[in-house]
C-alpha cells in the first residue's frame, strides 16, 4: 500500500482524493499498489471539502507522519510550499507538486534536495496534458531546437473570441471573470506571468538554462486591441500568448509575449480555453501536445499519474531529466538580442507629412518595412499598422522610443511579435 | 556503460545507432550512462549501412553476447522476431523493438515472458509521437473513454492532396508511390492493416483488450473518390483514415475505415504526411497528440528515448502498463453491434422511381436519412449522395446488400462511417 496525505485540499486536491477512490480499480491494476489518501491539510476546517478523508489545519500532521509514503502539495505560493516541500525530502518523502510559481523559482534547488527521492510535477506545466512527461522522457534522444507553447487557457479563450467574434478586449475580460476563467485581478494571467513560470520549468528540462522570471522577456495580451486582430485576419494571421525557448547557437532566448501566428500552423489552430505545446527536437522534428490546461479534475489527472509512477518505479527519471549538467555550454540570450519580424499599430494624428517621417525613422535605424496601413480612425486621427522584417529587439526599441517623440504620435505605440 | 545490439540495421536501424553517437553528449547526460552500440545484425554484410558500428550476419552473435544488456529489434515480420526477442528475454537482456506487427500479435505473449525484463516499443505507434509513454504513464489514472488516430501518414497524404488539390485517388497513389510514401505493393497501408496494427497496441494499454487483427473492423481508404470529397466539403467535413477505440459500458469497440469528420474537430485539422492520436479520458477528458508518424530519424527518436528509459530506470512500468488484469470485464463489440451514421454513395440508372424505391427501402430497415443530394453523372446514370442518423451497423449492411439487388443500381454503393 502506498500512503498519500495531500496538503492543499482545494479544488484540484479534492479533485484527487476523488479519482483515487472512483478510479481504485484500474489505478491499482497500473500502479501495483493500493494507493490510499490517509490525510489532508486544509486552511479552514470548518469548510466543506467534499472528500472522504481525515483532515487537519497543521501541515506537520502530514509531513511527520512515518506512515506517509507521499506528499502531494497543492498550498500555492512559493515560500511556504519550498519550506513544507524541502521537510517532505528531509522526512524522506516522495513528493509530487503542481505549483508552477514553486518550480519557477526553486527547481534547481528542489532537484538538488531531491536526490534519490521522486519529486514529480507533471502537472505544474498545461495541466492534464503529459508534457513533462513527453519531454523529459518520450524527446530524450533530441537535442531541442525550440518550443513554442499556448500554455494560459484563460489568455487563449480571449484571443480566441476576440478573433472569432470581435468583442472587444474590456467585454471578454469581463465575461472570462464572470466565467471563473480568469481572477477578479487577471494580471497573473493576462500579464504573461503564469505562461512564463511554466515556460522556465520546461526551458530546464530541454536545455537545463537556470533563469527566473525576472531573467526574461515576460510581455501579456493588455494591448491587443480589435484594430490589431482585424489587420492580423487581413493578412493571415491569427494572434496569440506564446511561450517561446529557442536554440539559436550557444544561446538560448526565452519569452513570453502575444504574437502573430500564420494562421496554417498547428499552434494558431488551437482554440478557446485550450492549451498546446509544440516542441522541435533535432532528430524528431515537430511533435504537439494538446489538452487542457486548467480544471480540478484535468489538473488531478497529472498529479494522480505521478503517484503511480511513484508506486510503480519509485524515482525513474532524474527531476528535471538529467544528471550531470545538460548542454553546459547554453546560456540565456538577452532581450536586446532577440531577432525577429514586428506588427506595429501607431496612432497618429492625419496630416501631411507623417508617413514620410515614420518611413525615415525605420529606414535611419535600418529597419526594412514589409507591410503598410494607414487607417483612419475619428477625429482627423489615423492608425498606422504596419510589419518589419527581420531586426534585433534592441533596433526596434529604440525606434518605438523615437517614435514616441513626434508630436504627431498620440500615444505610446502598440508592438506585437511575429513568429 | 550500456551495451546495446541492434538487429535490422536499416533506415531506422542505423538512424539509432547515429543518434546515439551524434548526441552523446545530451543522452549521457539525461540517462547516467554511457549508452554504446557494440554490434549490429543485418541480412547482407556486402551492402553500406552508413553507421560505425561491427555488422554481422548472425543474430545469435547478439542475442548470445553476455556483454549486451539491450536488443533493439528492427527486423520486421512476426514469426522470426518473435523468437528472436522471445531468445533476447530468455538471456536476460532488455528489448526495444518498433515492430508493431509483431506486438499486433504477441503482445500478450512477450508481456507474460518480459516479466522483471524491459520490454519497450515507444516507436511502434506513431513514430516519433511518444503516445505510448502518454498513455501508458501520462494519462494512468484515467479509464479511456474513447480514442481516435490518425495512425498512417501515407493514407493521410492521400486523403490531404485529394481534400485540397482535387486529384484522383489513382493519381495520388502513384505520386505518394514515387515520393517513397507508398510501397509498391500499398495494400498494406490502404487497406488499413497498419494502422489497425498501432491501435490494437494502443487498446492494449488503455484497455487490456487482448484482440488480433481478424477480430476487428479493417477497411481503407481505397473506396474514396473525388465525389465524396466533394460532398465532405459541402457539408463541412472532411475525410480522414481513422483508428478508433470506443468504451461503451463493458463493451470496446476497435475499428479502422476512412471517416467523414466534421472540419472543426481538432483531429480533422491534421493534414499530409503527420499522425495523430485524440484521447478522452474520463478525468482529463480530450487529449492530443501530434507529429511525425514515420521516418528513419523520428522513429530512431522514439526507440533511443526506451534505450534511455532502460539506462535510468530498468523497467519502469509494466510492458502494457498493468499488473493485474485491467478492467477485467471488458469485452470486445462484435462488429454488427457498432452505431454509426454512414455517408453512401449509390451510382444509379437515371430513371423515375429510382429515388422511391431507395427511400422505401430505408425506411423499412427503420434507417432515417438525414441528408440526400442526386448528381448527374454521364451516360444517364445519376449518383445518390446520402447520410443517415444513427443505426447499427448489421442494419446497415443489410441495407447495402439489398440496394445491390436493384436492377437500377450499377457498382456496388460505396460507404463511409460520419465520425
Amino acid at each position: 500500500m502506498l500512503k498519500v496525505g495531500i496538503i492543499g485540499v482545494g479544488t484540484v486536491g479534492a479533485s484527487v482524493a476523488n479519482i483515487l477512490e472512483e478510479n481504485k480499480d484500474i489505478i491499482t491494476a497500473r500502479s501495483g499498489l493500493e494507493i490510499v489518501v490517509t490525510k489532508g491539510v486544509v486552511n479552514n476546517l470548518s469548510k466543506d471539502r467534499g472528500v472522504n478523508i481525515p483532515l487537519s489545519d497543521n501541515v506537520d500532521d502530514i509531513l511527520d507522519d512515518d506512515e506517509i509514503d507521499v506528499v502531494v502539495e497543492l498550498m500555492g505560493g512559493v515560500d511556504e510550499p519550498f519550506r513544507v516541500v524541502k521537510k517532505a525530502l528531509e522526512n524522506k518523502k516522495a513528493v509530487v507538486t503542481a505549483n508552477k510559481a514553486l518550480l519557477a523559482y526553486h527547481r534547481y534547488d528542489l532537484q538538488e534536495l531531491a536526490q534519490d527521492l521522486p519529486f514529480e510535477y507533471e502537472a505544474s506545466v498545461a495541466g492534464g496534458i503529459p508534457i513533462i512527461n513527453a519531454l523529459r522522457d518520450g524527446l530524450s534522444a533530441n537535442h531541442i531546437e525550440s518550443m513554442q507553447g499556448i500554455m494560459n487557457g484563460t489568455c487563449n479563450y480571449m484571443m480566441t473570441k476576440m478573433m472569432n467574434e470581435g468583442v472587444s478586449f474590456d467585454e471578454i475580460l469581463k465575461e472570462s471573470q464572470e466565467l471563473g476563467y480568469a481572477e477578479a485581478d487577471p494580471e497573473f494571467d493576462i500579464g504573461g506571468f503564469d505562461a512564463a513560470h511554466k515556460l522556465l520549468i520546461l526551458a530546464s528540462i530541454a536545455y537545463g538554462i537556470d533563469a527566473k522570471p525576472d531573467d526574461i522577456l515576460i510581455e501579456g495580451i493588455k494591448e491587443v486591441r480589435n484594430e490589431d486582430i482585424d489587420f492580423a485576419k487581413e493578412f493571415g494571421y491569427v494572434i496569440k500568448l506564446l511561450g517561446i525557448a529557442k536554440k539559436d547557437g550557444d544561446k538560448v532566448e526565452l519569452r513570453v509575449h502575444s504574437a502573430l501566428i500564420k494562421k496554417e500552423d498547428m499552434i494558431a489552430k488551437i482554440d478557446g480555453v485550450m492549451n498546446a505545446i509544440s516542441v522541435v527536437g533535432d532528430k524528431v522534428g515537430e511533435t504537439l501536445y494538446y489538452g487542457p490546461g486548467a480544471g480540478g479534475d484535468a489538473t488531478a489527472s497529472a498529479v494522480v499519474a505521478n503517484i503511480i509512477d511513484i508506486a510503480r518505479a519509485g524515482k525513474s527519471s532524474p527531476m528535471l531529466g538529467f544528471d550531470k549538467p545538460l548542454e553546459s555550454n547554453l546560456v540565456l540570450k538577452s532581450r536586446d538580442e532577440i531577432v525577429s519580424k514586428y506588427y506595429l499599430r501607431i496612432n497618429v494624428k492625419d496630416k501631411s507629412g507623417v508617413l514620410a517621417s515614420v518611413t525615415k525613422l525605420f529606414a535611419d535605424f535600418n529597419i526594412s518595412i514589409d507591410a503598410l496601413l494607414q487607417r483612419p480612425t475619428k477625429d482627423s486621427m489615423a492608425n498606422l499598422l504596419l510589419t518589419t522584417h527581420e531586426t534585433k529587439e534592441k533596433n526596434l526599441q529604440d525606434v518605438l522610443l523615437e517614435l514616441e517623440k513626434f508630436d504627431f504620435v498620440d500615444s505610446k505605440p502598440v508592438m506585437i511579435r511575429i513568429v
